[in-house]
């Protein structure tokens, strides 16, 4: 029962809450630090900032943050996957920043956005570009209920290991409403 | 052979070219007649004009349209799927104006598309949200190389049929360059 206790005594010291625009700097960070790796983001790797937050911030995205002792250590939007027939859909896109992974940071934003999702009344939740090479992202969405619906061959130019395969994943949700 | 050299006859008198601004209300027509039946695109089936020609006409796409006789009777988008490291596939969508159905422009207009997304240099095209009771389109995509590889449960509120499934399709091509 030791993990579970300190992934709990972690968690605790995690708040997760609505990005400010003050927060702009810090998810610029994470991000580039992130896509710069060139392994589980399909952002250009040499993305600019204004592209970059133009991206996370847009107006059809709510985007959240973690905060640590450390400061703001991850950060994830959530919106709909698709407009009109198809806005009862959620997606979402999560990063951590690369000195804080391995704490659960991406399973206690993972399950704060279901939560929200649910809240917001949509009805499943779909992830249209999971690197099938990112094998903690695939471990943590399986964990949290997801399911591969399907796999785009070649659709991602992984840095090192060049054209690999795309997973869709998906999961329904109980909407509150 | 009856068939064919009909569909032959047909093709030849329709012309697929780059849309051009003057298209533009012509356009409008056809995507607004083609929506409004809420049973293929996900778009809102009461869209406004001024959002419809603006995701048509994003630049982030090439806009095409098909021209019989009468005028314009279909257009299509092509654009990558996604920016960075997954740029490498196309996406695509189609409309043909419901008076000119069953004339096989849409064919005409996969074909074209197909040829120009190899002659951009793309790699594979995938087309995201294939409504499942959309048995036209499945039997066209399938026949131009298509195949099915993810099915995305209740993801499209029909207007008559409720909460249906919808496929991706993913076709790999033969980029010219």
């Amino acid at each position: 029962m030791k993990q579970p206790q300190a992934r709990k005594t972690r968690r605790q010291s995690l708040q997760i809450r609505r990005a400010r625009k003050i927060d702009r700097d810090a998810i610029w960070q994470i991000f580039r630090a992130v896509v710069a790796r060139g392994d589980t983001y399909v952002f250009d790797p040499h993305i600019s900032r204004t592209r970059a937050l133009g991206y996370w911030f847009n107006q059809r995205r709510r985007c959240y943050v973690a905060l640590s002792d450390e400061g703001i250590v991850g950060t994830y939007v959530l919106n709909a996957n698709q407009p009109g027939l198809g806005s009862h859909v959620a997606n979402a896109g999560f990063m951590v920043a690369p000195s804080a992974q391995g704490r659960g940071i991406g399973r206690a934003m993972g399950e704060h956005c279901l939560r929200e999702a649910e809240r917001l009344g949509f009805r499943a939740m779909q992830f249209n570009f999971v690197v099938s090479t990112n094998e903690t992202a695939l471990r943590l969405w399986k964990d949290l209920g997801f399911r591969i619906v399907g796999r785009l061959p070649g659709a991602f130019h992984h840095a090192d290991e060049g054209f690999v395969d795309v997973y869709v994943m998906y999961r329904r949700l109980t909407p509150v409403v």
